[in-house]
């Protein structure tokens, strides 16, 4: 892999994170020194991807916990600053997952470098996961086909190999041949930016589309499978994911093509029914505006959720689920 | 309406096109004083929407007849300059059927004033069939409901009222309250650079989206029927349109939305049995990769084809028309 670190943590340093707003044309990384610093990064998405945010905010509150105030609880500063940066992303499930389990670790050890070795551990896992990941989805990319994927769910999104790139990863490294369509992905083009240049660097062969090219493609016969990220999976197996997933998943049972998502199993969220109880982030007016648009009323929902009988399989480092299995996998 | 005429003609300054490169920012005209003027015009959309291409390129054609080499023949450089103009723009049957109309003249008249005097009349007949769509159309946009639009098939396109925003323009003029989603159609923007600008500027309750977007206001039951323009209807009801709208009308189907096409009954191919016989333009991968991609492969059909079994009905000047009776029409 020829493109640089999602983040990086040294005792030294601390919390690095590459800057993702400016790619591919500049690498940069951010020095993530204080929690508004890393609540800013994860709002405007500098960090984005369900687990590299998880990631992120497990090493930003774990750090937030080195200096207290002199009066200050342990416990009740730490509950309140998960609480104040879950408020940056509301639909990403593994940030809120993230902050409970350094939470967690303060109710036996209220030790900031404890905290630190947790985040550490949750970062290790997610390499594992990925890796995992791509593992169990590496056999259904088969020689000579060709899979379409969305935004960005891959190695910018977590620790490495991403998770709906883990398994054409994992293929490429196997020396199967395939061609991945990339979405674009407005309104931030986190395909064009992100997958499509990650893949590319990576040597895979790829296509950049734009989002409404996806039919085209299917009804031509150039997709044999869709494999996409998500934030968060409900009880029920509605996968809620960047805007548009549900579009190529209509497209996909349109076109008879398996749509597959590919994520941690701590994206699966036991609390939430359906996708209907999810609050879908609504973003600025001025992302879809742009420089080309004229001054006009927006509407710009950040996710969209596909129902669970849209999704063939869900790909996780504990192996292939059918979505209505995700409430048992919980259990 | 408050928006500039899409192009104008008279006999002192000729033919003048509303430039749409750089609409809304700029209102410029440019003079259109050669047939190759007019060619790059066509090519890169300074005029686009397949009936303003065939109302310019009557014009040009006429206009260019005005000067003739002295030992040149009018009928054999006639067929020339048309056959060149055609090129610009292969997939837009319009552009053929107007440099045709042309030609025909000058079996009997082989002088360039009874050319534009043919241009002038192709000009008033597009104004009247407008005006025709938007009557037809009208009562199928209901009090409360709500539109979805793809690319421009409006005002801008033609020369006044649109197609398939003909009966939009004409239920707002009849005081229907309704609000009209209006794709950014990628990767050129027209919806968001022009469809949702002039709706906007004439007054209309207009939500841009990106295109991806689509799938998720449907869903959420905020779309009640969808309504685009062709660049060409193919005998058997096939409806190529920008790239993008097959997305759209697969959608529809899978939400039991109405999906209507509108257009000039002169935009239906009898010679082209299927949408399968008709090229695709592939345009150039930097429209795609823009400011945001890396450089990595693209592709960029600028049309697709929707299959008649997708489309609810076809309105023209002549009546609403089922996919099927598209052939009978044209007897």
């Amino acid at each position: 892999m020829s493109i640089p670190e999602t983040l990086r943590f040294d005792a030294v340093s601390g919390l690095q994170l590459l800057d993702q707003r400016i790619l591919p044309h500049e690498i940069a990384y951010l020095d993530i020194t204080s929690l508004s610093q890393a609540w800013d990064a994860i709002k405007t998405l500098a960090v984005r991807g369900a687990p590299a945010i998880g990631v992120a905010a497990g090493y930003a509150l774990a750090q937030s916990m080195r200096e207290l105030e002199p009066d200050a609880d342990f416990r009740t500063t730490l509950r309140a600053n998960a609480d104040y940066l879950c408020t940056a992303r509301p639909t990403a499930v593994n940030l809120a997952w993230a902050c409970e389990r350094i939470v967690a670790i303060a109710d036996k050890t209220p030790d900031a470098e404890a905290l630190i070795a947790e985040a550490q551990a949750i970062h290790r896992e997610d390499i594992d996961i990925c890796t995992a990941i791509g593992e169990h989805g590496r056999d259904l990319i088969t020689p000579g086909s060709s899979v379409l994927t969305h935004c960005n769910a891959g190695a910018l999104a977590v620790s490495q190999l991403g998770t709906a790139t883990a398994p054409m990863y994992a293929a490429h490294a196997a020396g199967v041949d395939f061609i991945v369509y990339v979405d674009e992905t407005r309104p931030l083009y986190q395909g064009a930016r992100l997958t499509a240049w990650e893949l590319h660097s990576s040597g895979l062969d790829v296509k950049l589309i734009c989002d409404n090219m996806a039919a085209t493609v299917m009804a031509q016969g150039d997709v044999k499978l869709a494999m996409v990220g998500t934030d968060r999976v409900t009880a029920n197996g509605d996968v809620v994911n960047k805007i548009g997933t549900l579009g190529v998943a209509i497209l996909c049972q349109h076109y008879g093509i398996p749509f597959y998502v590919a994520c941690p199993s701590s994206t699966f969220d036991p609390h939430t029914p359906t996708g209907a109880d999810v609050t879908i982030e609504e973003r600025a007016s001025e992302e879809v505006r742009g420089a080309h648009g004229a001054d006009v009323p927006v509407y710009n929902p950040a996710f969209d959720v596909t129902p669970a009988a849209l999704v063939t399989a869900i790909i996780t480092e504990r192996g292939i689920f059918a979505p209505q299995e995700v409430a048992g996998a919980l259990a």
